[in-house]
């Protein structure tokens, strides 16, 4: 939601003109592509910019020009061919293939996270859980065991992981943000309610229920 | 993280002049309430928007402008009283006191949510549990009993509340919020990965770690 890096990057990787994208752009194609992965589960094999958009609440105008930084995926007048645009969104997205994540406490909200069927078919799956409690260590998970969490750097390392998700308490995030960056993690998804400090070159997106929450109440009358 | 409501509201609350507030400043003083609950638990009193902004990755004009919204919060050269500020974000954002929420699914995630420590002292109580798996219908998680969701609108109704959480699998989440909007919730914090349909007074605000993963992956390397 508030990702702290510089929010424009250049886009130099198929061959175009660079161009900046901005990273709210970037944020909605992962809603975009599930809109559509959604369409094609329920069977649907066009949409239009129109039609996304009403599903989505976001206008058909917005649609079509975050679309356009990237290429020309439809047609005017036919629409966009499901299958196709979502192969296109995942090969930006870089998640036509999977990517192996480290999962870092395993307590309720990491267990959860390690049982999540959500992520198959969506470009992630936790290869790596670590906790600190020497109760859980060693103990197995969805099939996955516990890694004693004074090894999370070398182990990281010899997995070549790039992913992390944080479920650690407050207290303990940044102290374990700083081992996973040590360990050489370019992207943590921190559920913990605190801000990390990182280098730049590591991106950290944030989970936290609260914030948005305390953003529906401004809204709301008060009882 | 993508709100599917106007972006823009009228602050007619506080007898100020009309005034357009972005939705976009609206979703960061969470953060910025966040961050200045944490400087308080260190023990720390006074902070400016120089240093908040450090903290956040936000530039300190950008913080200044969003607080100008509501009023005038610090003086020119002596900064933030930390607590003062506190206490104006959670009456701006109307969590001074706690609202009662409901949550819908005790699976895995549920029961995280259901255990999770961090709502406290930040505006929000899980007071109502409900599943429709006659197996934990009546089965109590922290001290709860799940209810069955066959009766969620008349108890929502009789407990008049206004926010709910929704923890089911993503093929029952649009009927479910069907049933929490003609129950009169108003907010709704969706962590199904699918997008709902709503009318327009509602509020959705979505949780899919997906959609923060896949925002990740966009500008790491190819492994």
């Amino acid at each position: 939601m508030h990702n702290h890096k510089p929010n424009i990057v250049s886009e130099k990787r198929h061959g175009m003109t660079l161009r900046e994208i901005p990273d709210i752009v970037v944020g909605r194609l992962p809603v975009y592509l599930r809109a559509l992965s959604r369409m094609s589960y329920e069977g649907q094999q066009i949409t239009s910019s129109k039609e996304l958009g009403e599903r989505l609440g976001i206008s058909s105008a917005q649609i079509r020009k975050d679309l356009s930084h990237f290429g020309e995926f439809g047609k005017q007048g036919t629409g966009y061919q499901i299958e196709f645009l979502i192969q296109q969104l995942q090969r930006i997205l870089k998640v036509g293939t999977e990517w192996e994540v480290a999962l870092v406490g395993v307590g309720d909200l990491g267990h959860a996270l390690a049982h999540y069927n959500g992520f198959a078919n969506r470009g992630f799956r936790i290869t790596a859980l670590f906790d600190n409690n020497p109760e859980v260590i060693g103990t197995a998970v969805n099939g996955l065991t516990i890694l004693d969490a004074t090894k999370l750097v070398p182990e990281i390392q010899a997995r070549n992981l790039k992913i992390a998700m944080l479920a650690v308490p407050a207290d303990k995030a940044q102290a374990v943000a700083s081992q996973l960056v040590e360990a050489g993690i370019e992207g943590i998804l921190n559920y913990a309610p605190i801000n990390l400090t990182v280098p730049k070159r590591v991106r950290v997106q944030y989970i936290d229920p609260v914030i948005h929450l305390q953003r529906m109440t401004f809204y709301l009358q008060d009882v």
